[in-house]
């Protein structure tokens, strides 16, 4: 890889008390990562976890960046894909671990998407009660949503991130050279979660977004790295206010409660992560609409900002209705057997609403699989 | 079985800010348990998790406690013994939580000894990121030490508690009525973590033990109360001053560093916890005196104290050195390869010692293997 020179563009932060933590966004970070590990943590053995898509592209650099500090690496590569973020594969890196005789001064850093910082954070929460953990986010997914905010899990048969832990990293590195390998429908896939903060927060961000919307699509570096500050702003904003998603920070599930039915139904082999979440926040702003908790106009407006991101709006009618509506039962916003929805109000601002029956929902799913 | 009246002899606090809890020690509490529990959690669904000699006693009294609130009970009958505390026995409970689609209002509740608390504590702190848990811990081991604290882990075939969390129960309600049916090498093996209690903070304690050693192996129930009691408030404020074992809260594992290279040398099927602690207390003490560090007659009373008590004090040579010393080398007290001892000064004061170096302990264990 042909890398830039160290430059941070912008230094966030995660407030949290003694668990607070920084966010850097900038470019040629990879290649530095071991000056700042080393000086977060006082142990000298990190496992390096990496997926097969990643692990060929920036693993090196990372692992010599650490050794230049005199860490003992180990690197695990899983495979690619949500079926990695299993118990068993969880089980398998504890297993490395233990090999390799780490200790509790260890420390985990995961370099992927969403799926390794998931599963790693898992990993280094149980790892001996727990290890640091550093998580250096490649996909936009990861940047603006999952690396921040300690939501660490695995998935199980019966239910998507049903197996996990509040477990917050010690730092957060966004080295936005990672992004120009990324696929163009995993940029998309992020732009989903992008869309979401301007919904739910922040309405001149999403008025932003419209007006840079070809330039985001094209990743535009300083559009790009705008964006993602943006949302990690808000999303430390958010768990600063609600670690362990007590209250507001339930707000961030805004098109999850359908997006995880529809994943689920799909096997996790259909949607991607946001492309699920962009055809559950169409359908949610519907209801609310239907509802009329908010203007119509609200689900138009988020169609067409999702639709120049090439974002899916329609749910994909091959899916199994039951399927999906049992995903969404084992989803935990379910409270006494009844839906919790994040629906809009006005652009910007969301409400949860709790016990929404389950036969509206289907209704919802019927009449879209009918239009 | 025949109960006895409600009857709670002592209430003790272990303050932890907003996750403090209360430990209620007295008779009769099983059949009452699902007032206090209902009274703790806003959910009606229950996980009870037992083992298979503890569940044909005790879980129907349980089970029906909680009903009478209102409960939805799951009862989880697990493999007596400390091979149920894996990683697989961990996922086939979180299973059946799913399959009962338990959600994040749910608690667990743990009935019987360590293994059952700390593998119900270990499921109930990742089962969706976390929901509310319970001890109800029955054998005299659980009681004064393990139910106490919130350390749950699992086992690996690597090492022991090598997966797990710091996750506080809400309640620890230990009722003595338990203790009736627990065989008499479970009431010694927990008199191990007893006389612990006094070698590392209270001589005074120490001294109690020593003029009431046949009472308390008898298990009279004023006798046994008063020590309860005495070992959960020294636990309880070791744990409110140090919850994750940065500091003091190691001292809790004297005896531990070669008992648990001794455990898992026998592959768990010799030693019970406590015998294998016993053993690791005496040569402590012995290396202690052996360095200069304390006097030698601190090894003579805390032999003799275990003697009384019917517990090891010598180790099985049939376990090979070297497996011990594995054991020990994996153990979570070992800071760049060299191990942490806990040694005593005086009875009642311990101090931890790092850097000792694993040629040393073999040394020791080698002149025991010879003795």
């Amino acid at each position: 890889m042909n890398m830039s020179e160290k430059n941070i563009l912008q230094t966030l932060e995660v407030a949290l008390g003694a668990r607070s933590y920084h966010i850097e966004i900038g470019t040629g970070l990879l290649r530095h990562c071991g000056e700042k590990i080393g000086s977060l943590v006082k142990g000298r053995q990190a496992a390096l976890i990496t997926d097969s898509n990643v692990g060929p592209l920036y693993a090196e650099t990372v692992k010599n960046s650490l050794e230049q500090q005199g860490f003992q690496v180990a690197v695990v590569t899983i495979p690619a894909g949500e079926a990695s973020k299993s118990w068993q594969q969880a089980e398998e890196i504890l297993t490395v671990l233990l090999e390799h005789k780490f200790h509790r001064d260890a420390c985990v850093v995961a370099l992927g998407g969403g799926v390794v910082g998931d599963l790693a954070g898992f990993v280094a929460s149980v790892y001996q009660r727990g290890i640091a953990f550093f998580q250096i986010p490649t996909s936009l997914l990861a940047q603006v949503d999952s690396s921040v905010g300690g939501k660490v899990a695995v998935n199980h048969a019966l239910g998507k991130n049903m197996i996990g832990s509040f477990y917050q990293p010690k730092l957060v590195l966004i080295d936005m050279d990672t992004l120009q390998t990324l696929e163009q429908r995993h940029w998309q896939n992020g732009l989903a979660e992008v869309v979401k903060y301007g919904v739910i927060y922040d309405a001149d961000f999403f008025a932003y977004l419209q007006q840079n919307a070809a330039d985001i699509l094209n990743r535009k570096l300083e559009v790009s790295a705008e964006v993602i500050a943006r949302c990690c702003r808000l999303k430390a904003e958010v768990v600063a206010l609600d670690e362990t998603e007590g209250g507001v920070r339930a707000k961030l599930n805004y098109g999850h409660t359908i997006g995880h039915g529809l994943e689920l139904a799909g096997h996790y082999q259909g949607y991607l992560h946001g492309e699920a979440v962009a055809v559950g926040m169409v359908l949610a702003a519907r209801y609310a609409a239907e509802q009329g908790m908010c203007d119509a106009g609200i689900e138009h407006q988020v169609r067409e900002l999702l639709e120049k991101f090439r974002l899916p709006v329609q749910a994909d009618r091959s899916l199994s209705i039951d399927e999906v509506m049992n995903g969404m039962a084992l989803d935990k916003k379910v409270q006494d057997g009844q839906l919790v929805f994040i629906l809009p109000e006005v652009l910007g601002s969301v409400k949860i609403v709790k016990g929404i029956p389950q036969s509206a929902v289907r209704a919802l799913l019927q009449r879209e699989y009918e239009a």
